[in-house]
């Protein structure tokens, strides 16, 4: 099937088309592959172009966007010429969108009358979210569905009109997925790890994503046998996990911090940090958890080799001859803030995000990190490639992977488990 | 123009072509219009129906990806035979490749070796900072570009190879911009105060975009006469400005941080945040300029109510009579520190950022923000719309627009200037 997505917006460097994520989730949990994705504006000729294009080559067609009321939105005007249709005016439509305007206290503006226009023998999808119905055409054999821009509107529509009618002519064959998300391991590390199991099963669609700090491997088999397909994937996902050993971090799509508030929840832990170089950003990935003020108590952003010694316990002496960015301050940051608030783990971190202040014995790049706990405090060195906002995604996804690591030594241990 | 993006991972719902968006900057630069992208997978039929389909309709193609050494990359091979161009080894290109790999002291792999095939009658245009060189070919007036995907190997290339050799070809036109940004007023209330002016200008494509917290309006004229253009523009600015008011805060698309940054390293002042609800998002924004250490102190990322009280001073009674979301706690955060940091300015944030825990008195959505100064503490309330992200992102904005606003003020007061 192919993708349209209509809009002159998203032919600026401002704005791009995200609705084909969500939709393309959706048809692929269906069984059915985009082979295509296409941005045009609103302009009749290219329009034309792109679905007759599209029609010649799939037997699914759906369009994005230009459903609108103003004189922009042409895409149920120009689909309709190309199929040689006629558009009359639904009256149920149109009362539809007069009640809504007057649910908000508003006439309907002449304009949305447009939206009311229906080409012959189309089915109506309603807009639970807004005034744009989409619209559902079958012609030789193919399918051409036009659903609103808006991803409020265009979500609903697609869940309870345009899913269920084409599961019903799926065939069967449906896509079965995994994803594992590995941390602390480059990127050709993991390739080498994983290529001789993943090569031998090329009936699964097997794709490495590297962003900053982290490492996504999506597994995909399309089958119309789900009991094998499970069975297949859970067996791959088995063998990958023992390969990639304690650096996987999730087989189910978790993020990093998702992992760590379970982890914490699960053993009764709370958190404090103490934070310079990520400036906040450790705080903000903890707390980005529904919830997280069970397990995260606070977090020192500072600065200020002050406002260390203030909020931390760090001896200025000790800033001063080791330096604010050292192994000595990570761990007096998270012995600190543990002992200041009380938390089961302290984390501190401290580093050069760069781009000025780097020196030729610790250039821009180089982070401490420290885990305090009951019985010891670990710390380890990093030095990371990139600009500022990688260096700093990189510093914070590696504490929070100090945390989950710290879980799995405890649990290893015989007897060991996690104080609360 | 149009972009053929590359490769079987676009077309999943994980990633996306966002390489498209730089092009589009740098080819509107040089006054060539995108009228239509593509994503397609690395699949020799889709890609040949991509490439001849766009031919047929424009004189410039530029691709992006499909240059790598696997089996998987194949653009170069089905544009050479679209073209009926034959492919020959560059031994140059072969000698370059061989280069890059033993500076990194490995050998090439065998694969690489078809990273030097080059079609018949094309332009090689060398990789800085990858082994696959781009390639410029033309044929029947028209225009084909294949560029490497990887960013940092597409963006140099770009610059250096492709930008000047469409400059000459350009004649003339070139797209002149302003991006103005407001921060609190709803979308509405801007496309209101705005559209009286713009649409008198219909030679200006304006375009407004919303995000949390934050209105962008981009203007766009297309010109082959600077002087007009930029003339033009200026007065346009100049009206937009005031019919927007102080909730315009840059007409040169700089983001709400950059601002208070320059306002504030300009009036020698320093800050400091006590900040909950936000959970370190207020810092994070800080902090993510380059150099933020001369204005920024510290934040005390304080969800728990001893730590309102340790670190910021809040009384307990306080939070106990007025509850931890108030004004009056937010006032006393910020008061609180500002004083035990010594900042000039202090902020303090506090609300309920969901999805649990609102109440009937004070749903989600609720947050007060107060900023203290040497003489005067302002508070405000807000109830912002929209998920747990949402809210987080809204209350850094307005918090950050708080910051602006204030010296705003202190610089319209007769003989006003905010302290340093």
């Amino acid at each position: 099937m192919e993708i349209i997505a209509v809009g002159s917006e998203l032919l600026t460097p401002y704005r791009m088309d995200t609705n084909s994520l969500y939709l393309t989730e959706g048809l692929n949990r269906l069984g059915i592959e985009v082979v295509r994705k296409v941005v045009v504006g609103d302009e009749p000729g290219q329009l034309r172009d792109a679905f007759s294009e599209a029609l010649k080559r799939v037997e699914l067609v759906i369009a994005i966007g230009g459903l609108g009321p103003t004189q922009d939105d042409l895409t149920r005007e120009v689909v309709a010429e190309l199929l040689g249709r006629k558009l009359h005016r639904d009256e149920d439509i149109l009362r539809g969108i007069e009640a809504r305007f007057r649910r908000f206290g508003r006439n309907m503006p002449e304009v949305n009358a447009r939206q009311a226009m229906v080409p012959e023998g189309a089915t109506v999808l309603p807009n639970t979210a807004g005034t744009a119905p989409g619209l559902w055409m079958e012609t030789d054999g193919r399918i051409v569905v036009l659903l609103p821009g808006p991803p409020q509107e265009l979500k609903p529509m697609f869940e309870r009109e345009v899913a269920p009618r084409l599961e019903r002519r799926s065939g069967g064959v449906h896509l079965f997925t995994r994803e594992l998300r590995v941390a602390g391991l480059p990127e050709s590390d993991v390739e080498q790890r994983i290529a001789p199991t993943y090569t031998q099963h090329p009936e699964v669609q097997t794709t490495i994503l590297a962003s900053p700090g982290e490492i996504q491997i999506h597994l995909r088999a399309w089958s119309a046998d789900a009991a094998h397909s499970e069975k297949l994937l859970d067996e791959l996902v088995k063998r990958l996990a023992l390969a990639l050993g304690e650096n996987l971090f999730t087989t189910q799509g978790e993020s990093l911090e998702e992992v760590v508030a379970r982890i914490l929840n699960a053993g009764g832990a709370t958190i404090a940090v103490a934070e310079s170089c990520t400036g906040g950003m450790l705080a903000e990935r903890l707390t980005s958890i529904p919830g997280s003020s069970s397990y995260f108590l606070s977090s020192a952003v500072c600065y200020s080799n002050a406002m260390k010694s203030e909020w931390a316990g760090v001896p200025a002496a000790l800033m001063e001859t080791k330096g604010a960015v050292s192994a000595e301050v990570a761990r007096a940051l998270a012995e600190g803030i543990r002992r200041s608030t009380g938390a089961t783990l302290g984390l501190g971190v401290t580093g050069i995000a760069g781009p000025a202040s780097g020196m030729p014995e610790k250039p821009v790049g180089t982070v401490h990190i420290a885990l305090a706990g009951e019985t010891e405090t670990r710390d380890r060195e990093f030095h990371f490639p990139g600009d500022r906002n990688r260096v700093r995604t990189q510093a914070t996804l590696a504490a929070l992977d100090m945390v989950r690591r710290y879980f799995l030594y405890a649990q290893a241990r015989p007897g060991g488990q996690a104080k609360g």
